[in-house]
């Protein structure tokens, strides 16, 4: 049984970790936290004030937090985890280098974990993608996201994890199209970049590859959010007891 | 029968005008020019020089001119076309506002019919956008559309035109947001137009309607540029003989 | 404020009627039953046994009963609400020639509702198709459809419908071709479906048409069963009060 | 330089095959041959009658036959190349076991190359789906594949190729559900198999997979069958001059 400490308790992917974690017999929710002190429940859970975090650490001693919060919350969170000897799983994006780098430091002293998708698919996908990059070398890729419209940044996370893979796959550093207006002929070299934000888009990632008078598209939709807070719920429990270090989701799902 | 004359013999288009016109017993090919003097075949055609398009009028009298080029090429023709009283059909996107009055002063003397597109399924489906958007007011909107890599003009003429039934069907002047990257929080008020590049594809116009927990999507594909030759030939059959005007591709639909 | 009275309470529909009735402010749940006589509860209500469903209308008198059941459990429970005076929503499906006539004669008695979908999105589609398939007579059709894998019968109601609207606005019987295999050509008055059964799919309908070097398709998918539950509410709350007799969900939306 | 006879000159393949030969500089078309005597002519090659063809082996001398037709003449024709020491390469589908049968005899005699598909594309398709389905073993999956309505066979080839892939990568047989109709739960083992037939659709195949809450979907579409003619001439001149035996398209593209 792993007990789990919940920072961004009222945040939509907050609230589906602590819904997932209900229904597992593997986990334990130690805590619950939120930035905003007006006393609240999410899944029959009191939230805490975040101001609290370290002392919540002490007291409930969670083998690990899992946080999905904005850049500056998570590594406030994650420096207190490498003080109390507590794991770190994380699924927040948009972190810039001096985030990272401190990131990377909690990793000297506690376990740490990151990923921007935690679905086993949307990993299925990666690889997919890669292996056909590879055979198709000449093809022309096009990716195209779409989340819903409360999303602010772009692309996604997965978004940019993909594109790493392609260039990784290609051995080449593709320009990184973000739109196309007017007279704008495509170069070889460039990849499309194309961020679809409507509705309630749980969230889907599109890669297109065409060349020879042929098209592949290589296609992930998240059908709920359920499939991402249970991917970092089995990223909680595979961390909880590890070594210091910096560990990727491909280790847990191997 | 109606005689044609065909203007940008060597381009994609007016290759697929030459093919498809050999395979239809209503019309039958007068001339056709390129801007190249070298002589060359198209279709069994031998290709004249553009510069004897006055000439070419006037010695081989068709019925109807049928344009696939560029804005200037394009309006230059019609220009030539008013003068010689023949009918003008042009599938040519890139105009400016001074193309256009030109070609409102060409349509005040011969027949002059303009569309993005020539295809009943486009006719079709911005019918059904239209519908659409007036029983979904409140749904998010994204507009896609996919073309060859050698298209130089972002978005497609075709696009352009949906994008104008959208306000139309709507009654709102939607912003119009190609691309978005970094924090770009989405505006209700807009509508994405997400330009893809890639291979040898036809031409996909999809445009995606979000709210409420579901999705539509309105999909549109070309399978050859057969269709849009086919219908342009259709226009030129269809405005022969008609008034000096400006013509729509729906009345020849209708 | 209408009381609703929710049937099958523990199905997958029950629950998100249930869910979706918590978070709203002009419904509330009169009681909600289940066949299986064991204690439970569905978000906050306890279960009733659905043999006390006669009684419960009696005591808890709702104003409509929401259902979302069997064919012949859906025809028990409206047979009640007839003698009971109290409005019928359902959105049962697998009804035969038989439960239909029940319906009918509980229609003349309290008002009834039934749809096979209760999305905006879904009649807005059936809207788009019925226009495209005038406009495109002679397009070849094919339905594709895909719902979770535990979903027991096929096609669904909503594809029973699409195929229903396309005679309508073809003014033809199509033959409806449920898989090919072998040496199968295809028949021009025919329209393929296509039964997808894959995971935990929240429910997706493709139609395409094709001919002329075109394809089109017109594409709706649910993102949650929360869209149907709210507009089976929709119904409920629009239908309190009303005259006995057969009402369509257009009705509620128009 | 590698010269080619090609049999089924008026079938959509055999034209596609004499097309692009035109525009290669490493084949030459020694003849081509149809069944019907009429005297005609295809992208410029006067059609011989097919009963002559052991004779336009002799006197014509190909490198390489390519061949496009129906099971029983392919079988025919491949015993005469048996006959002559030249080289077969076939994309017929509908082989029975006594037509394989008879292909492998020719195998020992001369290289004999068969595909279902001559395409990159596919062959990176079937790759990509190979490690798919290793990763993601419980999700389920069914595969869609559309065509022209007058494909007279079901599934075409290349479905029948992927599904073989599918069973090969996971290590088990599925059941193969074609077409689904009234009260048919899924069995966790089958794959669903669903043939798509309408317009002039070149060829496109999709795979779903769906588990977790997520589904993938891993799709090719033909643009035109260029893309295949050009991959069976491919393969003709990869095939001239080899040792007799039965060669894969796969080693074409190594």
């Amino acid at each position: 049984m792993t007990a789990v400490g919940v920072t961004g308790a009222t945040g939509t992917m907050g609230r589906a970790v602590l819904d997932t974690a209900a229904g597992r017999d593997d986990t334990t929710v130690a805590f619950a936290t939120n930035r905003d002190p007006a006393a609240e429940h999410v899944a029959g859970h009191e939230l805490r004030p975040a101001v609290d975090f370290p002392d919540l650490l002490a007291t409930h001693a969670p083998d690990v937090v899992v946080d999905f919060t904005g850049p500056e919350s998570a590594v406030e969170y994650a420096s207190a985890c490498a003080e109390a000897d507590v794991g770190f799983v994380t699924g927040t994006t948009g972190f810039d280098e001096a985030h990272r780098d401190v990131l990377r430091g909690v990793a000297d002293r506690v376990p740490v974990l990151r990923a921007t998708n935690f679905s086993r698919g949307v990993h299925a996908l990666a690889e997919a993608l890669a292996e056909t990059v590879e055979t198709l070398p000449d093809y022309d890729i096009e990716l195209t996201e779409t989340h819903h419209n409360r999303k602010r940044d772009a692309p996604s996370g997965t978004a940019t994890t993909l594109l790493d893979r392609i260039d990784d796959a290609s051995g080449a550093n593709h320009d990184r199209t973000y739109g196309r207006e007017g007279e704008q002929p495509r170069d070889g070299d460039e990849v499309g970049v194309h961020v679809r934000r409507a509705g309630n888009v749980r969230g889907e990632h599109e890669v297109l590859l065409a060349g020879n008078d042929e098209v592949l598209t290589l296609t992930h939709r998240a059908e709920s959010r359920g499939v991402f807070a249970a991917g970092a719920l089995d990223a909680a429990v595979w961390l909880a007891g590890r070594d210091a270090g910096w560990y990727e989701f491909e280790e847990v799902l191997a």
